[in-house]
């Protein structure tokens, strides 16, 4: 494409894009947009050096080659800030600027943003299941060695307390915490049989009692009875990993107080998602080491953003084949909201022509890029309030677990139709 | 882990971890081993700096710290062939060493095997749906951006003929191939609305005739006229990206042979996965392009491996928590087959007790690292025929796309009970 149009000069047409959601993964209420962070930072690199072009002479012309030697982003990017709520068709990003500049950015973009917000939005169901008790992401070794630590990333930002992958901790800040696993117990095992007790005392002596130990790799009430004889009353937390956790959990609050250890935390994993997870509400439980379902998006991996082409030269263009009408025109947005702060449509405008809205709004796309520029402060930190608030935004019925349509409704005002409108899109 | 066991010197135990999946994902008949070539590159590359040092120093202790510093992998490692099947059970790695070496390489180990295992298990199905056609890896856009490059090797390992992600041509030879966007076509409409034969004639303009124009932009007839217009009869594609693919397959086969174009291939694509490819059988296409579904390993992004000890000094180690019974001890692998050469049952047994075996059986495990050094050559042509070749040799239930039992049993012969064995895992 990029080659094509640099031939025949169409490369330098001005050119909005859109990066949205057609549709929220089946049955979800809402998705949570992020990526920002990262791809506002991955922009900064997006280079190619002599290495690249090399490597690229035998799939691309040389006048091509020659653009991508001095190609860097010149454009604007304006989008939904990191964290915001988003519903079908809200315009999570809209990159301006030559075709070939925008066109180019589209892979990064789409994998950045398909990628995080998929993990986010999963995670953000979790946070909310969990109804205050801690999340600790820990799957990393269920998702390819790089994803884990963005996906670390996703999942603090929509509410997790912390991450076993020690990478995020260093790339982007996320609290890092962890507990041991089945083999470290058995590593302890000799000629006459396991001894746990061995194990438990080796980690307290090198962590000290504020640990978790993990009591399931024999017998949970011998491994509890245990636990507290090597970490005494104050033992931080005990971790169970498999069997009917809820049952375990409440015979282990009982164990742990009758030995004096009624501080002690318990902290449970094992294949956990946001309807087991939900499922535990009414046990005893402190804490919550969520893996696979986190990484993965919880039955979603990709949040099926697109980038469509939707202005050339200050003229909207569409597609027009079956099943996916794209809306053309470069959009903004603005969330409507009941006086309490609930809210209650996304309503998408032609840019440059805001609509008469009645009652509380509030304008979702902020400056991210200017002149190639990042003019936004990738906060990792501010995202993460920022989700927590949007949810409290949410009617009701937003939140629940179960399949339903979008928590909201979104209605696109077409060009040039600016009291008009099409048809709600719910 | 790693801390406690250094402070009280049981890290230094010769232990064996074996890498695994308990079951195949949801209804699947057989797994594809993927990862193998790309774990024992990272292998050389697993090393600690002076940055990872610097950065680790908060979370861990001084020992440990020298200890990473000096750290490079000194055991060995078999495991299954690259493009090997595996099922249930199937020891898919074996790692031996101290338990500080091999504790290290666990997330390493399982977030490569659980995210190229998924894909290329995902993508051998669409291979033995599409029946001989083409298919193309497209969907680098619906994963994190580096998972791009390791899902497009492996949908090739798996029997894709090509990815249009250039990195993984770059770092892995995987063929490289691409079409053109709704986008480039839209790009070209002006003042007087869509130009389709402008933006088909600078595409044939740029990369010759023999290339594959997406026709479905505004109407599909009207694009294949338009379509062989630019390119001639000898056009090299059409690309169907929307709509009812069997219906417009069909059409767009007798407009093109009306037109001439007998040889013009027809590639189609969106949200294709192996059930819609497998019923676009009867229809007249050449090639698909894969996007979401190969890149998310189709319903299953992890493969569901896990790492596990299981011998400690020579002595076979378990865990008995409830649910997740393992098979303590090193163990290999044999395959047995009728003399037809279809597969019966994947036979697990104690390493160093081969049992007896009536017919023909092949051993699954090779040497892969010995003493830290890599002494299998990951040849990823070698493990894309192995692909092919071991999916001839699964009985015909083995191959439905239907939920099923895994194709062939596992069964597992417990250490010193090499007369008798565990019951059939299936």
């Amino acid at each position: 494409m990029l080659s094509a149009a640099l031939r025949d000069g169409t490369a330098a047409r001005r050119c909005v894009f859109e990066l949205f959601a057609r549709r929220l993964p089946a049955g979800r209420r809402y998705g949570v947009v992020a990526g920002t962070g990262r791809l506002l930072d991955a922009l900064a690199r997006f280079r190619f050096d002599d290495d690249d072009l090399r490597a690229l002479r035998g799939d691309i012309d040389p006048a091509t080659i020659d653009f991508l030697r001095d190609f860097r982003f010149t454009g604007d990017i304006d989008g939904y800030p990191e964290g915001e709520l988003y519903f079908p068709d809200s315009p999570v990003l809209a990159v301006r600027g030559s075709f070939a500049e925008c066109v180019l950015l589209e892979t990064l973009a789409l994998s950045i943003y398909n990628h995080d917000s998929a993990i986010a939005s999963a995670a953000a169901r979790m946070v909310s299941a969990a109804g205050g008790r801690t999340l600790i992401e820990m799957g990393s070794r269920r998702t390819h060695e790089r994803s884990a630590v963005a996906a670390a990333r996703a999942a603090y930002l929509a509410g997790f307390a912390a991450t076993s992958n020690l990478e995020a901790g260093r790339s982007f800040g996320v609290p890092t915490t962890g507990t041991s696993a089945h083999a470290f117990t058995m590593l302890y095992a000799g000629p006459d049989g396991p001894n746990e007790p061995a194990a438990f005392a080796a980690q307290v002596a090198a962590l000290g009692t504020d640990t978790t130990l993990l009591v399931d790799t024999y017998d949970v009430s011998t491994g509890i009875a245990n636990a507290v004889a090597a970490g005494g009353p104050r033992l931080g937390a005990i971790r169970i990993d498999s069997g009917d956790l809820g049952v375990l959990a409440r015979q282990a609050r009982e164990q742990l107080d009758a030995l004096g250890a009624t501080g002690t935390r318990i902290v449970l994993s094992g294949d956990l998602d946001e309807y087991s997870i939900a499922a535990l509400r009414a046990e005893p439980v402190d804490g919550y080491g969520v893996g696979t379902s986190v990484v993965t998006g919880s039955g979603s991996p990709a949040a099926g953003m697109v980038y469509k082409l939707v202005e050339v030269d200050g003229l909207p263009v569409t597609k027009r084949s079956s099943n996916k009408v794209s809306h053309g025109g470069a959009k903004r947005a603005v969330r409507l909201a009941r006086e309490s702060g609930t809210v209650t449509e996304e309503l998408l405008y032609p840019a440059g022509a805001p609509p008469r809205v009645d009652g509380p709004a509030r304008e979702l796309m902020t400056p991210l890029v200017r002149d190639g520029v990042v003019v936004a402060d990738p906060d990792l930190a501010a995202a993460r309030r920022r989700v927590a608030d949007a949810l409290l935004t949410l009617p009701w019925e937003g939140l629940k677990l179960s399949h339903g349509e979008p928590a909201i409704a979104t209605r696109i005002i077409a060009p040039g139709h600016n009291e008009e409108s099409w048809p709600t899109h719910r």
